[in-house]
């Protein structure tokens, strides 16, 4: 079991955090250049939880990295036990911030919403979609991590 | 493992999906009773939704009682990954749904629409809350079904 791609500690799960950390980010982008986000109770949401999600990643990203280099991949069952639960909690959190985000544009689109102005609201939509994306990742790295816990 | 709590085929189990089942159906009821829910997809997405959860509930709910009468939990792994990917699917569907409505019904709320009139918005909003309610039984049976199946 010591070698399954993509738990704590392989260069796969590097990969992994990484592609979480650049679809957050672009989804921050996306929703806060220049764009009143803070009127919407869901865009707010997105934002806060897209920062944890880039602040989560990009941490054990570097952990991951250092891992990889010194060769030793992590398999204490409490760190594990940690990562799975933050892991678990970011993927409901970002689920629910993109779902939440899409049904708000959605009904801006559909009654023509002054804040849907030019791109804006395809704008929030693109924002929604790296938010999911960035959430289908986070699950990715929350199974193999619990499924390696359920073994240690 | 076999006694595990929780897991298919045992009264604990059969509690949970019959929680389920109570919770979907007064979320549809908030929903559906006269009240004209077709006019935002997030809406028609939370019926949607918890029909699916309602019908795999009490489908469940009888296996559970079955096995639990004639006194043999299933231990097949074939069957329990087929209840566990179902489980995970219908999670993530229920919490995407309850997070949809709640944003919708917020917009709602915070622009007076004519769709608030009396106490639509607040059924919309217990609704909602059913559903949230739901979603944590069935990601309780799926974290208890995963559990097993890494055993067995």
């Amino acid at each position: 079991m010591d070698a399954l791609p993509g738990t704590l500690g392989t260069s796969a799960s590097v990969a992994l955090r990484l592609g979480q950390a650049i679809f957050s980010v672009t989804s921050l982008l996306f929703m806060c250049l220049d764009v009143p986000f803070y009127s919407y109770t869901a865009f707010c949401f997105l934002v806060s939880v897209m920062g944890l999600v880039m602040a989560w990643s990009l941490t054990l990203a570097m952990v991951d990295a250092f891992s990889v280099l010194i060769k030793r991949p992590v398999r204490q069952p409490g760190i594990i036990s940690v990562v799975v639960l933050g892991d678990w909690v970011l993927s409901f959190l970002s689920l629910a911030a993109s779902c939440s985000t899409a049904s708000a544009t959605d009904y801006l689109l559909r009654h023509s919403s002054p804040f849907c102005d030019g791109t804006l609201c395809t704008r929030y939509q693109l924002s929604a979609t790296m938010a999911f994306l960035s959430w289908s990742l986070i699950l990715a790295s929350a199974l193999f991590n619990l499924w390696l816990l359920a073994y240690l």
